[in-house]
Formats: C-alpha cells, structure tokens, sequence
C-alpha cells in the first residue's frame, strides 16, 4: 500500500459532475443537428490494428500514436523498476550512461560500447540478457494502438461494413481519440472530436449542409460571431497555375497559409527563399486584396484569372447559392484564399470556422475528398466530404463566454431532510417524488439538525429541502424550503410537488 | 497501399447506427435512474497511471492490463517486422530458434547462448544490439494501461479531488473498460460498465436505494422477469462460525458459490476435499434448506445460528424493511446464502441481479465496503457501495427478447424527392423541415426517377416521401407518400408537416 498520492497522465483530465453535464448538453446539441440533416451515428473501437493505423498520418502522426503492448507472459517491470533482477544491472548501467551524454544514436553508441566499455560487459551478463529479452520477446511486440482520429477508423469501417451499406453514407461519429503530443494549453493528450462525414456522393449539396451545420450547432451552443471559411483546392491551383508555378501549388499554398501570422510581407519573403521568381511574386499581388463578400471574392478571382469558368469558383458559387436559400443564424461566410488545412488530403472544397468572441484559433474544419478508403486498397473509389468540431475548443469558447444554460447543469432538485431518526416514512416519501420523476436525495444520517442538512443541500446546489415532522404529518402538510430565497410553505405534497415542478 | 482488407482488434467490435442508438437509449435510460437517485456523473481518461492499476485486481488482473507505450524516440517496428536493419539479424534469429525449442526459461536459455549458440554471436551483432536498445530503451517502458474497471479509477479521483467533495458523494460513471481476456460469446475487450457508488456514508438508505434502482432501471429497459440476489458477508461469517470453521469463512464461500453449477453434493464434495470435517458438512446441510421470501430465509438462518441477532440478518432486515416501503415494479427479491462476488472486496451487503427471461447469467452487482481509498493509503477510511449494470449482456438481453423500443432507432424522417435537376428550391424546401425540427434529407442526384429515390429511402428506413413538381409548387401543395403504406395525399406543406409530426 503506497502512500503516494495519485496522478493522472499528462494531458489527461477527469470530468466532474458539472464537466460532464456540459459536455454531454454540447455532445446532444451537435448531435441534434447532425440528425437533423439525415446523419447516422457509428462507434468503432478504441484500439485499431496497428496496420489500419499506420502510415495514414504522416511521419508525425506514426510518433505520436499510442501503442499498446500485446498480451502475454508480461515481466515488463523486470525492465522498469527491478532491473537489478536481471542480473544485468552493469549492462543497464552502461546504457543509461550513453543516454546521460546524449550520443546521437547508433553510431556514435556502438562506437562507445566498442571502445570505452567493451571489457566491462560480462559474457555471463550477456547470457542472462539475451535469455531475458528472448523469455519477454512477446512484450516487445505491438500490433494495436488507440484512435488517433475519427476519419481513418471511418475509413476502415466503411471497407469492413461496404455491403451492408445504402450509399451516399452520411455518418457521425463523437468520440475520444488520444495523441501523444506534448500536452499545453488547450491540447490534450486524450480529447474529443465530433466528427460527419459522407460518402458515395459528390453532390454540392453536401457542402452546402455543411455551413448549416456549423451555423445551426454553434448558435445553439450560444456562439454569436463566428465565420465559416471557405477555400478549394482548385481554386488554388488556378493561382499556381495564373503565377506559371502549376507545379508549385503546395510550396504556394504553404507561404499563403500564413499570412494571419506574418502578413503580407512576410509571406512575399517567404515566396522569395522558396525560389518563387519576383514577377511570380508581383504577379500574385492583386491576391491579397480580394475580400469582401464571398460572391465578390470569386467575381474577382475569376477576373484575375481569365479563361473558362474555374472549377473551384463554379463549385463554391454552386454552394453558396444553395446556402442562400435560407438565412444563417449567426454564421458568417468568408471565401479565403489563403486558407488550406491538411491541403494534400482535400481535393474539393475546404472549410474552417474561427471564431471572433475568444481568441482560440480553428473550432472546426473539413473538406472534401476524391477517396476516402484509398489508402485500404479499395478498388471504387469512394468520394465524400466531411467536417470536425473539435468539442474541448468549444467547450473551453463557450466557458469563457458564460453561454452554458444553467439546466445543462441539472441536478438533485429536493432533500427530504428529517428530524431525528431516518424511518421508512421519509424513505418512502423520496422514493413518491422518484416516482413522479423528480430527482430526489433523503439526507443520509440520522440527524435532528436541520441546519446541517440544510447546508448539505446548498453545498451540493440542490435548490428545495421538503420535511414532514409529525405534526405536519398528522395535518397532512409538508414544509417545502426553497433554499434560494430562504422562503418556507405549509403545502399539501401535491402541491409542493407542483411547485418544485413548475420551477 | 496494402489491398488486405482491414480488421478491427480481436474482442472488439464497431457499431452501427442501429446499435449506436439503441445503446444510447439504454444509457440513457439507467443514467435517468441514477439522476433521480441523486447520483452526479463523473468521467476519468481511458489511460491511467500503471501505478494507480497494477496491484489492485489481483495477478490475474496485472495480466489482463492492456499497456501503453511511452512515445519517444519509437522505433518498434524494427523490432517486430524490420529486424534485419539492426543488423542483428542473427542474434535474434537465435532467439527466435530459443523460443522455437519451449525452452523453459532463464537458466535454459542463458546455458544455450553459454553453450551452443555463443560463437555465432559477433561482437559487432552485439555493439549494434546495444546501440539499438540504448537509444530505442524509452519504448520498453510502460507507465500507463488502459482502465480496467471503473470503481479504481473512481477511488483514484475521489483522493485526488477530495477537497472538492462533499460527502457523501454519490457518483455515476458509465465508460468503457478495456481487459486483455480471452474473447468469447458475450464476453469482449472493449465493453462498458454502468456504476453508481456512494462514498462517505454507512446508511443503509443506499443498499435499500440500489434495489430501487435495479427495479427502476431494468424495468425501464423491458425486462420484466429478474431478481435480486441479496446476501451479506457477515452471514457468511455467522455460517462459518456456525459450523466451527471461522477462519475458513473464504473456502466455505468458494465452495457454497459454486451451488449453481455443482448442486449440493458437488459443493459437499469440495467441502470434503477442501478438508472440512463430515460434522461440518453435516452441521451446514440445513443452510441448503433455507429458501422462500427474503424474512423467512432471514428468520430460519436466525434461528440455525442462534445467540444474538446476526449483523448481516439486522442488517438486510433493515434493508427489506425500507425496500418495503413501495412496491418494486418488475423485480424479485431474494436472499441468497451462496452469493459471494469477490467477497474478499464487500464487508456488508452484496448484490447480483440474474434474469430468467433469457439464459445470460448476471447482468449486475455490487456490494458495500469499508475503505473505497485504502489501495491509494487514504488515512481516513471511505466506506461506501456500490452496482455496476453490464451494458453490453444486456444489450444481449433485450435484443433477444426484443424489447427494444422502435423509437430507439429513430432515423431520418423525410425525404424530399425530385423530378429531376437538385434545385434551390428543393434544398430551401429540406432546409425549411429541419428548422421545423424533422429530420430529413434532399435526395443526393439529379435523376426523374422517382422509383429509384422511393427506393433508396425504403432502404434508409426513411418513413416519408416528400415531393413538389411545379404543378404542385403552383396549387401551393405537395405530394406525401407514406412509403409504410403506399398511401399518398396532396397538402399544403403545412397539414404535410403535421402528418409527419403527428405520425
């Protein structure tokens, strides 16, 4: 029995009561909409193969993911915390003395183990090593890793489930995905995401729902100044391509995405070291000057680059057309043309919403993609378009706006207090208000203070406190408390059933 | 890109709509139960620290612990499907042939590297091995294992945000559990545990409220024939001491538990290999006698032990007495002297819920314990108690007994259907029926076929049609098909809204 108080990992969190009744109001709110537009809900598992996992998030993501030890004749704390067991504490040793002078990997060690330190390993030590790594060998192996996304499970189950699929499939998905970043403000190591996606359909339509969903999910989570932005990928190729830098589009698209941060020059200096020549550069300028309204934004764009209609401006026409035909609650809608996200996976349209109440950054974003299972060896190519709220930036945006309803808090409404022994009188007193659906505590110790159940009851926020004494009982009252207003009533049960209900 | 189609982990499962909102349903359903008892939500990080897991579910548990990696410099596929780039390709050829051989052990191996295989072993193989794991050593460490249940992780926040507590605190958690067992029919890697437990109080109010809730709960769920099992470990104690064996309380449980399965003479044979005298066993023969209403079981056992009024008798009567309070809906009651439940956990009261509607075994338990914290070395002593439903068996149980609610799986609504190019009109027209609050979806293409959408939304399960021609746009109606019946009506878009709300 350790004494040592316990953690939990970095950038993991425990949810209290109130935490939880939030989140769970934001998880129902998106959800709500989410159906509303014809989406149907999945779940996958926490742990996916390692081969689903890998290679689908770059070089990065395959860091960063966590993963888990298979099962098996596990001593894994022979290597962790008892290692002089092994008897190979020397070998060990040597081992962390090359960590300590932070050689620079293979090289450098095996030239240290071969130089400084070969007499100092024991063949005996050397026997009992290999026999221990072989004896645990299965320790070592990792087929499984947990979510790291919702979009590559998505993938996988569209793979696994395609024939029982009706497509186009709109699907959602809320679950908590792990990423082992280095935790900070607002990042986290285990975090949510809410996730819709369809595929089988390359339907303007899709996109078009799209902005409603953001508009009609954030303004009923309480956000108020919000713009949805819009880009598409050929519309950034028909920049490259205006430039004469067609082949460059990614290398463009990186210097342009980040203008927010270092401006216009600052982007133009960056164009320049990645070899943009200056008449690209100057060629490029009348770019940074269109804004306005979306439709305006294209008129321009289409202007600047001449020809046929470009793909990209028809396709966000075609959207924000069918956007007009109602009127967004509080979302604006930008086209940005610097804007990217993730540009080697969209193939279409791409969002990303901000929002201007607190500063935070990207809510949500997505896009659309030629083919989602591509990467599983899937023979159709399976078309779709999706979006993300990211729910912890949402829920850490609307705290620091004091948006939450106060019944997203919604908790015990009435304390049957007593005034002395507990009986069965007062228990089956809470069990009737259970029974009329409210949520009901009788105080828990027999006590004759009232003023300490009282105090319980404001502690925990429950707002009534409902005694019946004996003589209350005899009349046929109860004394209903609200411990808001401090005021107190004779009631019949009914009626003081009525009120807590009515409040 | 590999074409193998992708899997998911064994013992773990994806759901579909259809589940994804059934199970929402019965979550939904306990986690109203639980409310109305006064319990509050709390929720821990899937990963907690190894040193708040190991240890506390005994070696079997310690096994079945599925472990995390530690990021950093991870470079484990070279150990699992990249050997020969070590470059010690032969070294761990070796090891391989080690294991092909069973060898049994340590001393085994070390003699067979000493012997055999110690030439073959270059002294460059090994600088190289060395380097590898002194720079890869961070992937052999493992600090954190997925959650095993919910009640130490439960313990494990109530030390850490004890402060913030009042006591009791009565919490409800319902999350995945992740164990390392072997899969078989209803038993999974990753499933989910409902618990409600309260700490910082000994009433007895609790116990009386947990078969309340069990009642409430299940019932809610459609089950309709169940039972609680009662049964206290200071009966068990009373039995032992009875029979002159009151040290031998734990064996004498083993064997009473297992009546089930082995009926009377099974468990007198175990008794008798276990080394219990035949006076003992003979002295015990009444206990399996002892059957009927809870009091009656209750009175016979008095009677059997004699001198002074049994604590677990007193107990459970005052248990009875206040359950008796109102009538329970669907559950039965019963005292159960060869319960035990990991006895070496409960001190009072313990519970198992069976139905008898489906042969699944228990689908619940619980129990009341002396010190929630004392694994974490808590000076104070916590006593508490608790249930867990299982979701997943019964999720088995009332998908066999179909009792799920058919609103349970309720889907997309309308589908508004077209006479051939995706119009404006026809996106104002789905947009318009959301604000309503239906759920409803535009048929994705372009096409005149009718047949074909009627087609996809019987597929979707999608109850209506709704379509608006020109000629209909024109006379101010629309065309609502009731794809259930056949049946179609021309209204204002009004009256069809109605219909469909109604319905």
């Amino acid at each position: 029995m350790s004494s040592k108080k316990p953690s939990i990992p970095s950038g993991t969190r425990d949810f209290g009561p109130l935490q939880v009744r939030r989140r769970r109001w934001m998880l129902d709110t998106i959800r709500a909409t989410f159906e509303r537009f014809g989406y149907q809900p999945i779940e996958t598992p926490a742990m996916e193969n390692l081969s689903v996992l890998e290679g689908k998030y770059g070089e990065e993501g395959d860091r960063l993911l966590f993963r888990i030890l298979n099962q098996g004749e596990l001593k894994l704390e022979h290597f962790t915390t008892d290692r002089s067991e092994l008897g190979t504490l020397k070998l060990i040793q040597e081992i962390d003395e090359f960590e300590a002078q932070e050689s620079e990997g293979y090289n450098a060690l095996s030239q240290q183990v071969g130089s400084k330190k070969e007499d100092s390993i024991s063949l005996n030590d050397l026997k009992k090593f290999i026999g221990f790594v072989s004896r645990n060998k299965s320790f070592l192996l990792t087929e499984r890793g947990l979510r790291y996304d919702l979009t590559v499970p998505f993938a996988r189950y569209v793979v696994m489930h395609q024939h029982e699929l009706t497509l186009p499939f709109r699907r959602y998905q809320m679950q908590p995905v792990w990423r082992g970043d280095r935790p900070q403000r607002g990042r986290y190591r285990e975090f949510w995401q809410c996730d819709a996606d369809v595929v089988g359909s390359t339907s303007l339509i899709h996109e078009a729902e799209f902005i409603q969903i953001y508009d009609q999910a954030l303004s009923a989570l309480g956000l108020r100044e919000f713009t949805i932005r819009l880009n598409h990928r050929q519309l950034l190729q028909g920049i490259a391509t205006r430039i004469g830098a067609a082949e460059r589009m990614t290398e463009l698209t990186i210097a342009l995405d980040k203008l927010d941060k270092v401006g216009r020059e600052g982007v133009e200096k960056e164009l320049a070291e990645r070899g943009f020549t200056a008449e690209q550069i100057s060629t490029l300028a009348p770019i940074f000057d269109m804004t306005g309204a979306p439709l305006a934004v294209l008129d321009q764009l289409q202007t600047w680059l001449g020809g046929n209609e470009n793909a990209g401006v028809r396709d966000l026409r075609a959207v924000l057309a069918l956007s007009a035909t109602n009127p967004l609650r509080h979302a604006q809608v930008a086209v940005d043309l610097t804007l990217a996200r993730g540009l080697s996976y969209y193939t279409g349209c791409i969002f990303e919403v901000v929002t201007h109440e607190v500063p935070m950054g990207s809510i949500g974003g997505g896009g659309r993609y030629d083919n989602l299972t591509a990467a599983f060896g899937a023979k159709e190519a399976l078309p779709g378009a999706g979006i993300s709220f990211g729910l912890d930036r949402l829920y850490d945006v609307i705290e620091a706006l004091e948006r939450f309803p106060a019944d997203a808090a919604a908790s015990t409404q009435v304390l049957v207090v007593h005034f002395g022994e507990l009986t069965e009188a007062g228990f089956g007193r809470v069990s009737w208000l259970r029974a009329q659906g409210i949520a009901a505590e009788l105080y828990h110790e027999p006590t004759k203070k009232l003023g300490k159940q009282f105090e319980f009851a404001d502690k925990r926020g429950i707002r009534w406190a409902w005694a019946e004494g004996p003589d209350d009982r005899a009349a046929g009252l109860v004394q209903l408390k609200d411990l808001a207003s401090g005021a107190q009533e004779a009631l019949s049960p009914d009626a003081a059933l009525a009120r807590v209900q009515q409040a």
